[in-house]
């Protein structure tokens, strides 16, 4: 890969998706410079760039909870990278598996696909 | 969901993975602003901010590739939103399901599991 061709923002930074290749499950969202993606090439495990820490971040070097790189992918517009990935440990410093554990909307069945399950339920009660 | 517990970024934007549902495939890494999440709660469709149009952006309004959501989970830091959505059509302006089509890396079978591979298709041989 040629680096140069990265669409860093302004901060010299790229977003970087991280899923579980075996589950597809996506676990978080973490952001890379220069340096971090240079440093999980050579290494095959995950390296962030730490915003809060302002520092290099190499995931589970101190949890343990590393990521071991299986694919990496460029959008379209080339400034998000993809990180197909298997996974050590949990992803969350909170001990779940995924980052995105809070549901804050998950579409309710509609009307029609309650009112098509009881009118299952009636037939196959009649029938056996 | 209380909008005021999200972490926009200094652009008032949050980023929002894009996964399709039934496949998990990750599609696409797109922007939301409050309005954004505002209309997509409303309508149960993708809506995004456009960074390049700086304009509010109803995914599919023009192609016809609109994405229904069925969930939306937030990181755990709050910055961070995830869509699982049916889509309508390919995600990608070049017509790719997924926008993420370019792969940068990807791990090669290790020598050992090449050597394995050679042994059983040997063995096989021999035995038929």
């Amino acid at each position: 890969m040629d680096i140069n061709t990265l669409s860093f923002n302004e901060n010299g930074l790229l977003p970087a998706i991280v899923q579980d290749e075996q589950t597809g499950e996506v676990l978080m969202l973490a952001y890379m410079n220069k340096e971090a993606i240079e440093r999980t090439l050579e290494t095959g495990e995950a390296w962030f760039y730490s915003r809060s820490r302002q520092q290099l971040w190499h995931k589970g070097a101190t949890s343990g909870n590393r990521q071991l790189v299986k694919r990496i992918s460029l959008d379209c517009d080339n400034d998000t990278l993809l990180l197909q990935v298997e996974p050590i440990g949990p992803a969350c410093h909170t001990g779940e598996q995924s980052c995105f554990f809070q549901t804050i909307q998950e579409e309710q069945p509609s009307v029609n696909s309650v009112v098509g399950e009881v009118v299952r339920e009636i037939k196959e009660r009649r029938d056996n």
